[in-house]
């Protein structure tokens, strides 16, 4: 195997990888914890749930930064919501979730044979969605002698990048007296996101999208009350499967070192977005989807100028990738010319400048748009 | 969280660990793909499963290396054994698993609502068990008019470190046209483990205990008849969950260009566990259990002498595994002194001869033994 040097040797767009980057203390930690069975040292069982002597203080304070009372940990996101879904909820239950969920949703739905009513988002240009339409849905489904089990809310979808507001939808769950889970993968870890402070019950949150931590790993916050619901199989007397194993645990315990000056810099990534968003737009031919301003670092741009451009090449819109790594820059989908979908997080404002010159190259060189 | 030097700094006799520690061409690889989503740089899809382009050689190398046709990752043993059971058997099928099997068979098996008919191990002192057996339980199941649908082989167990030629069981499978799973978790990757030239249908492995490979990693390899059988939840439309994932399988591609050094001293390992056996049981008062002589690194004792020092203690059997650590000898389980359960696998002769001097000292000083 090659060693993969691409963090270190071009700048990168990727809205997969951004939140995902590790800082050095996380990975001397890490590698320290790199023997197949480092975890079980002690002999006092495997690496996860409940939390062990030597990482009490860490689980303790990913518990306060999330504000919940206990977090299960799983592989990711989609097993944290099967584990959440296999837990409380049964075959033909119904829920309600927002139309910009992530797949994964719907998926971990379907396993469990649930019923879903999907929030349609706003449509163009910013396909949000709006809190009210929870009680709309809500009283809809009455009409129906219907009554959903759980409401879901994707709090950043991976998309648009658009943040619905949590705290609007915590007063509906209450008001009708349904339970909340708050799917916060690209959320929690960019910044602070409290359960207890929003009122919702359940949170899924995601090392490796947005805490910084190597492999993967994801987990499921509860409220006091749910803690003893979760259907936990790694509890079982012979389990036949594991949730998140060891080294992707140490990893978040890890991160947890650097979180507080991850989140301090929060505002400012936001800031960044928009001053991108605002000079990407500016070149013409290339346009914002999603909420405006942006309250995130994850954009999807409508790019006609660059789709006109790819029918005159002969890699048609692979040149666009091409071109890019070319200079230094990767991480768009090969391929793709009609929409880019980028972030911002971690990247510098010259690292961007030089992306921004760089579409103003590609651009202005082909006589296209400005 | 504080770096683990725990390699660095003790001689680890703890019989988990030996066979998952890394060796730095595997670190450094793995290192470098640290970041979290680093496996999907290409945006060529999740890095399981389907071997990709960067990775099909070392995807090929490791079919070759256990003669197998496909080979799907999961999370480690227990998971690819739930993997094959799905895949092949339903509710209230019959298998036959040997009496040394590890409890996670039990637990993959009970989790699909398989019937499990076990074959007894010889009892003390070897608690071997002898391949004819499955013979002798297939005809006894007969004479009940049930038929196996599969059975199960533990090539080395965790328990006593005993090693079954498989081949012999392979030939009883082939005469009753019955497919035969080998549980090589112990096995392949220490030694070469090759299904096609042993003749059986499937086998799973474990990075973790057995390639030195960081984290966790399982694999269930497959012969050509069978590849289109196994229901790879990954190959969904919409997977609910995943097996392995990036960075577990960049370690074990990693750890198969050192794979060969590693196997060139597996006799080695043998001659050395035997040797380390006989100085021990020199000591008086500890003898081992399980087949003689050794086959495998993994080695359990009897050790009287030791549970009658523990008696005069304050500590009680806790004493043994603190008196270790203060000479530098960790992995024992804390309170144990009837039995102890260890592995020689990657430590030289001469820390082996310390460890054997420290029993000695231990031992005499006590006045018990010789």
């Amino acid at each position: 195997m090659n060693l993969r040097t691409l963090q270190e040797d071009y700048i990168d767009l990727n809205p997969l990888q951004a939140g995902g980057r590790t800082v050095a203390e996380t990975r001397l930690v890490v590698n320290s914890y790199a023997d197949g069975y480092a975890g079980y040292d002690q002999y006092s069982g495997p690496f996860f749930q409940i939390p062990r002597k030597e990482t009490a203080l860490l689980h303790k304070q990913l518990n306060e930064f999330l504000g919940t009372d206990e977090i299960f940990f799983t592989h990711g996101v989609r097993e944290a919501k099967v584990l959440l879904f296999q837990s409380i909820l049964k075959d033909g239950d119904l829920i309600v979730i927002d139309g910009n969920a992530h797949f994964s949703t719907i998926a971990a739905a379907s396993k469990l044979g649930l019923e879903i009513f999907s929030i349609k988002n706003s449509g163009s240009p910013d396909y949000k969605i709006d809190p009210r339409d929870y009680e709309a849905a809500i009283l809809q489904l009455k009409k129906e002698h219907k009554k959903p089990k759980l409401l879901v809310l994707t709090q950043v979808d991976g998309n648009y990048g658009n943040l619905v507001d949590a705290r609007k939808v915590t007063l509906i769950a209450k008001k009708y007296n349904i339970p909340l889970l708050l799917n916060s993968a690209y959320l929690a870890g960019r910044t602070r996101v409290n359960l207890a402070e929003i009122g919702a019950d359940f949170i899924v949150i995601s090392g490796h999208k947005s805490f910084g931590v190597p492999g993967h790993i994801g987990g499921l916050g509860v409220t006091q009350k749910w803690v003893d619901k979760i259907q936990d199989p790694s509890k079982e007397d012979k389990p036949w499967d594991l949730p998140a194993r060891y080294l992707a645990i140490v990893g978040l315990y890890a991160s947890l070192e650097t979180t507080d000056k991850r989140v301090a810099r929060w505002d400012d990534e936001v800031k960044k977005a928009n001053w991108f968003v605002e000079k990407m737009e500016s070149i013409g031919g290339i346009r914002l989807v999603g909420e405006r301003p942006k309250q995130h670092d994850l954009i999807l741009f409508d790019t006609p100028v660059l789709e006109k451009i790819a029918l005159t090449k002969r890699k048609k819109g692979y040149f666009l990738a091409d071109e890019l790594k070319k200079v230094g820059i990767v991480g768009l989908r090969p391929g793709q010319t009609q929409q880019i979908r980028i972030s911002t997080y971690g990247l510098t404002r010259e690292q961007l400048d030089y992306v921004y010159k760089t579409f103003v190259g590609l651009v202005k060189e082909e006589k296209y748009g400005i």
